[in-house]
């Protein structure tokens, strides 16, 4: 696949070991416009082709996870659509939550991908097996991630990742052919 | 035009054997946003040039159809309005929406495109006789297709492939003509 | 300025006349999208360049209308703010607006312009003075058109035909210096 | 950063100096568009990641504020949220704020920043210190800022200005290692 040429060896191993995907919600689920009427409510978007990928990214067997520094009702219910139970919002600090989500699964570091796009995801970059900025990440969390979508957040980033980590453990293929 | 100059002689036999369009909603008539506020309603935005193109090609004379995993009262509005009752939403599998419509409409699969985005428009792109992917599908999907817009899906997609088989039939210079 | 090396002498010459200048409004005023809620209710989005751009060219002296297909309370509003009263909506022919508007502002065809993005546009386009084509305009617009902004409709291509107007005029100057 | 590889010397040293930095709000923290409803009720749609850089900036020690021609309870709010009380709309004349502003917190033109994306910006622009026009900016507002950013409004150009006056200022690799 196109997207996934940019991966070396080295991304590919990583993504090999992953047991659990963290998505970061405003600027990789969503393209970081935060939308506002009058009375204060909000609205957010997110992307048809991120919620198949995450779907099947589940069925392959990965668990997926959502760590907000703020925190949305529409998460929670855009996210329970997709079969994701894990949504930590209102974390500034996403290392509490990470240490959370990694002792109920029972996982070690090198298991967990987080995909974010500016420094709030840095400390979780510095943790996890696998590291992604989304293509529009902000320099300084594109700087220390191992692999960078070439989709923007919002567009399809989400999606990349997935297929990513299928194709690193060969199931993106089996995925696939259900659909032929 | 300039849009069209992408299509090759094969691509051009088969638009021009097409009765039946099928449009994918979301990624294709739509760029792939899903909106929603905190009550969790949904809010959808269409192209205006691609509802003049639908408008156009029903004109000419060939049927025109939406097949959706999804379901959305606005969809079926929106197509209303463009005159396009054949309006299948909530079809996971497409397949089954497909031979429906097939059926009512004593069609081919030669006789029929689809148009989509992703994984789920597989089944059918393997079946019509003109499967066409929008410019951001993902490369799966668009490596199945006989034909790929070069505009993204909710940008005037659709749009040029109602162009496309118009050209292809002979029927677009007389449609133009009318506004001349 | 940058945007408008574009225009040659015989764009310039045509500019020079213009008296008023008619926009259509979805595709050109907007970016073409049409967003709607589950109740039907339609959401539209301008932009705020576009808007210094129209309240300039009138002030400079140059009238300003809107002819449109569709038909909205949102657009009557939105004009009304700028300044413009003529808001012919609802014309999916718009030679009977455009007559109209020209009788009562007795103007000969070479003194108006018209910006359009699609077919609708181009009965305008072959009778007006200048036909303004937006950068992301159909082909079959963009093709009779005298000129054809640089920014997309919505994002600052009615902006660009009322800088075009006030240079040929020898009106910029004065305007930009009021804000020097 | 790359962002700031296009910062020259005498914009590096011009940013050293500000204490204050006054944003535009359409076209500079929002991408320009005018979000309306059929009641007249606006919507507005900023960023995630501009929202960081104006927290960091504010903890540098940096001054906040707003001005804009426009005025919305949605900008009000926003700015409170980002810790911004010095909130300045509906100031067609945007010098007469700009007085206040300076007055009250008893500090130099060369110490302020304005970031701006139109003619109204433009005699801000001759007077503050650092004058930064977003990368979509209108072009006669570009012509006369000392730097454009490389994002556009509403994607990101805020956040490259705070990048760059805490680059400057020597306080953005603190900034950063809090995060590490």
């Amino acid at each position: 696949m196109d997207t996934l040429s940019g991966a070396s060896r080295n991304v590919l191993l990583r993504a090999e070991a992953i047991r659990l995907v963290i998505f970061d919600v405003d600027g990789v689920l969503t393209d970081g416009t935060l939308f506002f009427d009058l009375q204060g409510q909000e609205y957010k978007a997110f992307h048809t082709r991120d919620g198949l990928g995450i779907k099947l990214l589940r069925q392959s067997g990965v668990e997926v996870a959502v760590i907000s520094g703020r925190s949305s009702e529409i998460v929670r219910r855009r996210m329970e659509l997709l079969g994701v139970e894990r949504c930590f919002q209102g974390f500034e600090d996403k290392l509490a939550a990470f240490g959370q989500i990694k002792h109920e699964l029972g996982l070690e570091d090198a298991q967990i991908a987080h995909v974010g796009d500016d420094l709030p995801d840095v400390p979780l970059f510095r943790r996890v097996g696998l590291a992604v900025a989304v293509a529009d990440a902000h320099p300084h969390a594109a700087a220390l991630a191992h692999w960078q979508t070439s989709l923007s957040g919002g567009y399809g980033a989400a999606r990349e990742v997935c297929d990513l980590i299928m194709h690193a453990q060969g199931t993106l293929d089996a995925a696939v052919a259900r659909f032929l």
